[in-house]
């Protein structure tokens, strides 16, 4: 049993001092380097370490690669992240970006508050306040809870409405962010109006638009962007999540590497006279709903979309070497591994024919009458949507036994995990350590094995802020849609299936 | 879909010039550092990344140390390795201890030799031709793949009598092994006498002897060791593997820091009067075998006990900075997931009170007979050997249905996994890239996503050593046990839960 003395020693007086954890204040990050201007944190959400392997077999297998082929982001690891929050080993998406955000250890669910629930600063509200231009670029609501832990404060991700108006700058949090690009638009329009999410009837983008913000909300809009439009800017793209890759051909949206893209050039114009530059989080945010649906084919697509966002802010890294980027994911999803029952092989190619996602598929399906739906599955849903060339009267019948989107999904999961010999052991989240990714100078303070907490406040270190201060600000700020309790248990919230997908 | 042209060119050019697999000759892996002397090569089989984070929750919090604390290992992440063999994306052993003692891809199954089962030279070899002390130190058969890899040569590893006979020196590949500290001592005993696993009555032992080795078998000859023994030395402490940490108590054994820390001392001295150093192989063996079991307390119990061991090689480099060292892995082993059934928490603690393999367990009980097996399941193998207490009859009930070593190893493992909320998908080995850990001089040169191969490279290039040229001098060594035609199919060989524990 491994406990040394010495180290017994050295952890004691840690116990009593390391800062991640219901600290009263955090320690200085250190001077920020005089040769960095630009900071991009990027986030792929619930991609594990065999998520990686698996994406970039299939690329290798697909494109005839050389088995050490190495993807865009093999070629900048630098180590591994921690993805604990402060009350469970398995954390969600909350608490996981507030220590990109904030630095700290909070709870699960939690966005922008401490272990109390008190609000804590985050960094790219000090960035803002410093004069950095700053922007928020994802695909799913830009409520949800990665994007809301850069710029909200609820004790709770589902507090969406309180989060909205917060985002929106209509709370005496004030307006901190110039640009964001996502989904999630139901979340701003009042409940009397077709297409709402919200719990009232109040306009939230209606309140935008007549405090200055300049508002868009389709693929037209956005594409005739120039890269010097008035700020603020925020630019929703579906009423709920932005499509799947895989589902990109049934609507008319952006995706993430064009909104990433847009969004570099438009901040970078917006801030080239500035004594400061520009902070940005973009986030792969439906990897993570593609794990959770089990839906490899989905989740590889997403993976893929994010390494060519990664290519994008590379390039852009290496036109502008005063860029700096860290992409790492705030925890892994669904339990992948590659390889199962004492079979010593994997079949990547499996998922190549796959046409659409299973939850588009599974959506589809459970609208039919019950009399249609053998034909669909046996002659659309496993050959066309899966791309099964092997559809069996036992693969048909355990699809056709579904009722429930749940279980619809498991089934088509099933369908092609057992030809590829994966297996997935949860729809949520597990706790393994995380791939940790940087690219620019002092990426090299990133190597090795980091807590997650070690990621903000390395960002913090590069943006020059000081997260306390940050705190002092937004002390003030109400957490609260609803009354709450904080529960006392040691996994809070477990968001379900249907959560993800509304 | 991430495929950039360029990309695509040029790792098309590299499709036909890249060196790991069925070249004819490997490149120069660069010169020699001068400022290196000893090389060590720690392998922990069948560790996976979820294996290092639920060891280091679980040391932290039977410990009670704060959740930033770092094991030994996380201390030293510089990247992670790939694990696929030439023929499979899933590897086993023996082709993945290849890639690290000969730096080429090749089959499953295969020791020491390339696609075409031609021999291939090792880097133990040619350092001990050079000059080098060589050793290796295991837990497992010393005729087992990972050891057999770096000093033996065999178109499979089931040809145990053949691989055994040329580590012993028997054969015309010589002798390259200096010191070996292990198990397996069956191996080298004739047929007629009671406890060999030769297929033939040669006396491989005996024949050593007469050689000028020195043999022993017992833990109070290997604390009598000086640290200046006559060499080549054989000490195989165990007929079959050295029993898992779990079960130390039950055999009395030199335990896997003891092998190390001896095998380094006498190495030391016995080059410390020559112009070269040493190299030694030292693998944490019965990772994999916890692994394979599905048995995580006995797994985490010898991943304890590996990181002591690495504790031991990393003292040993701070007072000797001419020593480098590499740690990674082979493979993953057990599909490890920490978390499942969408339940967002993980208890490690759970495992804190197993105190016997349930390899071991399971084999006593099968040896009871049918009547008596239900008060040793209620009263002995879950309550003292899992160490559970809440032994229920739901529980009880699923061990008692087991007939087999395999249906009982399943039945353990789940009495425990349900309450840590963990979960295992397969009885062997997966693939996802395994965390590379080193330290000392020129390792920063390892930095970052590596083909296994790779690690074979960096190897040979810190002893000076020409793999081309060891391949050429053993180019006559005859790899075949009896006659054997390589298998045509994409794994050739998995290797069974029995084949792992005789």
């Amino acid at each position: 049993m491994y406990s040394e003395e010495a180290e017994a020693e050295e952890y004691e007086s840690m116990a009593n001092t390391h800062p991640i954890v219901g600290a009263a204040s955090l320690p200085s990050p250190g001077p920020k380097p005089t040769d960095v201007r630009n900071v991009i944190m990027m986030v792929s959400d619930g991609f594990g370490p065999a998520s990686e392997t698996f994406a970039r077999a299939y690329v290798e297998q697909s494109e005839k690669y050389p088995i050490n082929y190495m993807s865009i982001l093999d070629k900048i690891l630098v180590g591994s992240s921690r993805t604990r929050s402060s009350d469970s080993f398995v954390t969600d998406s909350a608490p996981g970006a507030v220590c990109f955000a904030s630095a700290r250890k909070t709870y699960n669910t939690a966005i922008g508050v401490d272990d109390n629930t008190k609000p804590i600063g985050t960094n790219m509200e000090a960035a803002h306040r410093l004069g950095y231009k700053t922007g928020l670029v994802v695909k799913s609501y830009i409520t949800d809870a990665t994007p809301s832990a850069f710029a909200a404060h609820a004790a709770t991700r589902q507090m969406m409405d309180l989060i909205a108006e917060q985002m929106g700058g209509l709370t005496n949090l004030g307006q901190n962010v110039d640009l964001m690009f996502g989904g999630g638009r139901c979340q701003f329009i009042g409940n009397s109006t077709k297409g709402s999410c919200r719990t009232d009837d109040r306009d939230v983008w209606g309140e935008m638009g007549k405090n200055g913000w300049s508002l868009m909300s389709t693929n037209d809009e956005f594409k005739s962007l120039t890269t010097s439009p008035k700020l603020p800017l925020m630019g929703l793209f579906d009423l709920g999540n932005i499509p799947y890759v895989m589902d990109y051909k049934i609507n008319d949206v952006p995706t993430l590497p064009q909104m990433a893209k847009k969004a570099i050039d438009i901040l970078a114009e917006a801030s080239k006279d500035s004594s400061q530059g520009f902070y940005m989080m973009i986030e792969g945010s439906r990897i993570d709903h593609g794990g959770h649906d089990n839906d490899l084919g989905t989740h590889l697509k997403e993976i893929l979309e994010y390494w060519e966002t990664i290519k994008i802010v590379s390039d852009y890294i290496d036109e502008h070497p005063d860029t700096v980027m860290v992409s790492t994911s705030d925890h892994e999803c669904g339990g992948l591994t590659l390889g199962r029952d004492n079979q010593y092989w994997v079949y990547p190619l499996v998922y190549s024919n796959q046409t659409m996602s299973q939850q588009v598929s599974c959506q589809n399906y459970l609208k039919l009458p019950v009399e249609k739906r053998g034909q669909y599955v046996t002659e659309t849903m496993l050959p066309v949507h899966l791309g099964l060339s092997n559809v069996t009267a036992a693969k048909a019948s355990v699809v056709l036994k579904a009722t429930s989107q749940s279980s619809c999904l498991l089934a088509m999961s099933d369908a092609l995990a057992v030809d590829a010999n994966i297996m997935w052991t949860s729809l949520g989240h597990t706790g393994v350590d995380v791939n940790l990714y940087a690219k620019g100078k002092h990426t090299e303070e990133l190597a090795g094995n980091h807590e997650n907490t070690d990621i903000g406040m390395w960002l913090s270190k590069m943006l020059g802020v000081d997260l306390n201060d940050a705190t002092e600000r937004i002390k003030d700020v109400n957490v609260f849609q609803y009354p709450y309790t904080k529960p006392n248990s040691t996994y809070a919230f477990i968001p379900s299936l249907d959560y993800y997908h509304k």
